[in-house]
């Protein structure tokens, strides 16, 4: 699919570790492929927070020295993807302020659907907004709340937004997680292996810091961590979960569990149902690399069609400001993947993809494999057409973007230049990821948006 | 004197003229020497403001394509000195707030002395602070304030505020320059040669744009900058005059002309006064450059002594981390100053430097001279001795640091290991840059501080 | 694997093409994995050779702007591997001279094995040396060569060295291509899709600039491109191939034919006969991705047992300097690999790896899947133990380095904690690469190096 | 004069220290403004040559590591003014070489005026060159010479070439320095503190590292430094010396010693010489900066017309690629120097530069200083009209940009729009260098080159 979604964000909470900021150092590593815009961490050493956040990639906005004055045994960090391009105001995470309990920093992977309005009726009381990320909604409304102690202003605060957040709070002596209350956007707990505990929007950065998993903070929950103390749960709201299936479909890291189940398995299972319900007749059966990986080797268990690698991805890539020479087309695709001539050269190709979202890199793509000798190119795409945008944390195209809300299937077959094309439709994804109830948001595909 | 003492910022406007941010950035380059840790540029389309901030120099901040984004007719810029050496978070101005009326832009040179006082009320009533910078104040007091329009919001919220400031406001249409009652820091209005207006800290800033200057924006001034309109002057304060006195003694560019007054000429006024009241008999007169030149010329001019070159500066400067070896004495000093032996082997030198803070660096530069062959070395300061600390935003050393304000000037004199050692009094540098009134803020050599 | 071996360089050449260095810059983006040190480009505009060369990535090295000045229809290009980690002098390649011709630059894949007796000649007869690379002695023998035409120089100078050698000399009007008479290094000719010719050590970079394939230089064979005229063919010396088998264990891209074969093909067939050699019950056969994923495709297919992704790779890789905390264990390793648990717990595992150098990379990933749950951990290694260093282009570690140097199977299968460890035979790593003769080097498994 | 005319370099040798590469370093960063466009360093430890050399001044090419790996007690570096503007070769010194007798790195400022002629025959005999630097001349000419020993080499090869050359030569245990005939550039010899020698273009360098001047290496000599003796003098030619006058007029540092006498010294004899035969009635007379300040303060004083700081200039420069909008005028000069309207408003004005190249900038400055009030501007040139180009290491323009080779000197004071003009006559310009006898080059302003 190759990043025309973005998920927006990722959050780590680090409690009880006397290098928490280094902890939470090496888990936004992890969480690298959820926003690789900008990062932060701000720690507490008990009597004071401190922030470093920058544009780039973890490993550049940190050194030794950096960690070195994130000093304390308390941490949050993000990293983060940047819709807007913009980089006038540094729209970066962790969330800093002082107010009138002291201090704060917080951390926020989500969408507010409401922040417009929050923040006007802010606005309209005196407010002053100073970036453009929605997390400064919250800060204003912990600092504003009527209620004396943080955690209950917390309680209040959340209250007053909607929409998608996945949350932790730092002070100068306690960590809070909190995720909404259908729990779109993942946050998994888990136990440092000296003490201490850490909260991450993905397992994967457990595994690094060597963290057990414990369990997913729930729906609806908040944990409160203090000193010397177990992790307390506050069921805030009735938790009413509508996960997004989207971290199944292409988010999260084969490696993780979110959700309680593991990502690579959801998404093998994909390719299975695929296998059943959108069979066709070929010589092997491949991926479009990294994010197909999982669905192809699905589809060919299912399928006994023969698994392969028929696209290279080059992962030299950095940006290229170099214009081709004439003769040179679909550079941008060529640059990240290239086709194997020899395991598709006379071959009836099913290649398989995550998902399609404007439709251009897929046409690239059929384009390339057959022009590297493909006998038959079938398309086959472990997820429903997206044809609805996220309002819940994810940077989708607008509508007008999105192939599948403006061709039908077949249109979308001639325009991608493929020999037979199918989805997944919604209720195998939904018997993929053991989804009995209807717990799962598929709003992107269905454009059933919870009130 | 070299670096004991700091400007805390410079502030540029510019109002009416379709390449506003780039000549914002051609005014904060002339503006470079009060601050150099970080720059920025707010402008304004008419629809949006749009803002780049960043830490480093000027030139280093912004390129061709970052200033292109900053469109619009109006710009407001500012460069700053970091005092605190903190890399945490981002306290680089312009300050960008969206609040009821819609968003605003503000540089701010100087310093709130009840800005503590100010926070903690704001902060009391809910509000949040996410900068160390005072100038964060304003913004919450002007979205705060009752009044309904944005002039009269600035006009209220200056009321609440008091200590040192010379602002300028932005906002999608207007332009707002504003000085406090007591004029301690500078403002400059000049007008554009094809139309438009611009303010700047300092006239330096002008001559490179092609501005021409009409006069100082006045103490308790507030300029409003409508489209079409000549700017409008509302008296907000009865102006009660106390500038910076050390804005020629050291600050200023001496190019430029500050409170009225060429910044060369007061300096030359001050070498002059020093020759007359602390004579001496010696060969040469010889400045610590760059800051003792003009001083050394007055004192050459007055006292008939021979001005000459006997300091050397070397401009090839940036920060080395290369420890010396263990014979190099000094090596910070002469990095960036060497003496010329030809000049004053054998001669009684007059070395004149325009102050001395902590000693220190006087200390280095007379054994320099002695090391060099001087006879004798006769050290004179054009301004008083330095013995407390500045409020009005100026980054002073604690008064432990001050070495006049814990060494008699017998002591001093010893300690910097000179023949002779004179301060220019209070008197006769008042009399130098004809102060017939008592209309300067001399504090930092008296202790009077403007209630 | 993961590096504890490495191809030194690649070449490109370019010939017939007004955008030559451009065709060479996305050329060398291929072949990328061959080099990550230095890369560089001559071109020749017919009157003058122009030269850029530096440390770092393609991406990094070049510009637009720079690029621009490599004008001219023909260019030679070059990425290294440094073995020495010196970054004094600027060992960067093409290696660029002016002689009594005129001028010329060459790139060289390879080493030369009497590289010390010749250039010991050399200096005898008062050459003098101005880097550390084997290359120099060329140039210098092709100057010092009696003969008249540069193409007579260029087979009297390969005459006089030994060793491996890929190499590609450019002159004002002419290029010339040159492969060792064993043809160690591969190096392929291709047809640009406008007219001109590219040669390249893998033709995974004929595809990114829509060359096609023609066929590889011939071991000993001398091509000679000049304008207007089909390249024209001279066998300098009679081929006796003695290919480098680690060019398909290893270091080529699959997506490339070298030696006339799919490298994907050829590693799919390795893991097809170590399932047939080295067969053992279990539940999933995994790769150790990226290098042994082919093989383990291979080993799943003819073995029927499933192939998995259990080891996920991170590509958000650069060097971090942060000291990990006392508790995390084989950081490094993890940084670039992670276990699924899902995938392997309570499994038979069969892990695949490509070779095994050092020991300490398999150790670590043995223990990191033991942790995950895997109830057995079979390792099976695609090629047979590496036991002897390489003298022709590799950089191998020193024979004491090399574990199955040192170890017994079992002490090594003890070594890594593994429940069994099988290798590839040579006899069947021939058979997979289609060996019917014994045109195969071999040296690095069973140290019989050609004399 | 601002950068029409360029020192190509500035060598420096240390011998008998075990911090050899830190205090060429030091020295380097003392002699930056001989060269800013690269910057290198050789070491030896006895047993091996290590060199660092690369694009950009001296702090940015070197750091503590980079010292630490030059280690050894004898240090040869290099600063480079790079006329080709060509990034393509790294034309960088100290120029490296492996030969017959060991290792070699040799410094060079001047410029060989037989240098194609040599290279030619080298080439001829099958020599190879890598670089465009003359200097690679040298270590041909060393490692072909039939001697045995390396100082009969050394004394072989200069008796070779032409031209002007300070060169410092390191072996694995020696240093040489070596001065053509008519010593043309300068090179001092230095005492370090604790023992060890220094060699250096310009005493300057002398002052940081603590080092004593001891006297010049004389013109034709050669100085042999070996352990544990004092450096050994051999006379290699008769000296005949013809010093580049222009060190004084313009390269040199003022507070250098070169050629035995005081540059700031004899910059202020050119100024009284220059008020004595060039007078003319004015109110103040100042210096075009940083260039003109000595001579100024010369001609103030023997004219008795007050010297005043006119222009101030901004070192706050790097490149600015930002273009000016279309009101701003001139602005490359503005950005580096501003006039002080003060003290030219209403005067009559006479300037004092240093010398005129081209003429532009010279133009620049009398508008300047007119538009600033200048009721009257006589330009005053310390030095005579540059008529010729340099072939003794200088980079000077063409003879068809040169203006006073162009121009009368009353069209050239039309063209600069001044109320006069006036240059110092070579007579008077020889007299203020104390030049007894005809022992200075004044090719550029005579056109008489030493055959």
């Amino acid at each position: 699919m190759l990043e025309d979604m973005n998920e927006k964000c990722a959050v780590v909470g680090i409690y009880g570790h006397q290098e928490a900021s280094k902890l939470a150092y090496f888990s936004l590593h992890s969480l690298q492929h959820r926003g690789q815009e900008a990062a932060g961490i701000s720690s507490s050493d008990g009597k004071k927070l401190h922030t470093i956040k920058n544009r780039g990639l973890v490993m550049r906005v940190f050194n030794e020295r950096k960690l070195e004055t994130l000093s304390g045994s308390s941490a949050v960090g993000h990293t983060r993807y940047s819709t807007a391009g913009d980089d006038s105001i540094l729209d970066a995470q962790p969330v800093f302020a002082r107010y009138d309990l002291g201090e704060m920093a917080i951390v926020h992977n989500g969408n507010l659907t409401n922040a417009e309005e929050v923040r006007n009726k802010l606005i309209e009381k005196g407010a002053i907004f100073q970036t453009f990320m929605d997390t400064e909604n919250l800060i204003h409304l912990i600092a504003k709340s009527e209620k004396e102690k943080l955690i209950d202003r917390i309680i209040d605060a959340v209250h007053r937004i909607e929409g998608a957040f996945s949350l932790v709070f730092l002070s100068r002596s306690k960590m809070f997680a909190m995720r909404d209350r259908h729990g779109f956007r993942p946050l998994s707990l888990g136990k440092l292996p000296n003490g201490g505990y850490i909260v991450a929007s993905e397992t994967c950065a457990f595994d690094l810091v060597g963290a057990e998993y414990i369990r997913d903070v729930r729906p609806g929950e908040l944990l409160v961590f203090s000193e010397g103390k177990e992790p307390e749960s506050i069921q805030v709201f009735e938790p009413t979960p509508k996960h997004c299936i989207f971290e199944y479909v292409y988010f999260a890291r084969p490696d993780s569990m979110v959700f309680g189940q593991s990502v690579y398995q959801t998404r093998k299972n994909m390719g299975k149902e695929l296998a059943k319900v959108q069979p066709v007749e070929a010589d092997v059966v491949i991926p479009v690399p990294d994010g197909g990986v999982p669905a192809a080797i699905g589809y060919a268990q299912e399928s006994g069609i023969p698994y392969e690698m028929g696209i290279m991805r080059n992962h030299y890539i950095g940006r290229t400001f170099i214009e081709p020479t004439q003769e040179m087309r679909d550079l941008k695709v060529k640059m990240k993947l290239s086709p194997m001539p020899n395991v598709i050269a006379g071959k009836r190709v099913i290649v398989i993809d995550d998902s399609i979202v404007r439709g251009t890199t897929s046409k690239r793509i059929v384009r390339m494999l057959k022009e590297a000798g493909a006998k038959e190119v079938h398309m086959r795409v472990s997820s429903p057409p997206t044809t609805d945008p996220c309002f819940y944390g994810v940077d989708t195209p607008d509508k007008d973007k999105l192939i599948a809300a403006n061709m039908t299937l077949e249109e979308i077959r001639v325009y991608i230049e493929a020999d037979s094309l199918a989805y997944l439709d919604e209720s195998s994804l939904l018997r993929s990821v053991n989804a009995t109830e209807d717990n799962y948001c598929t709003a992107c595909f269905t454009g059933k948006y919870i009130v």
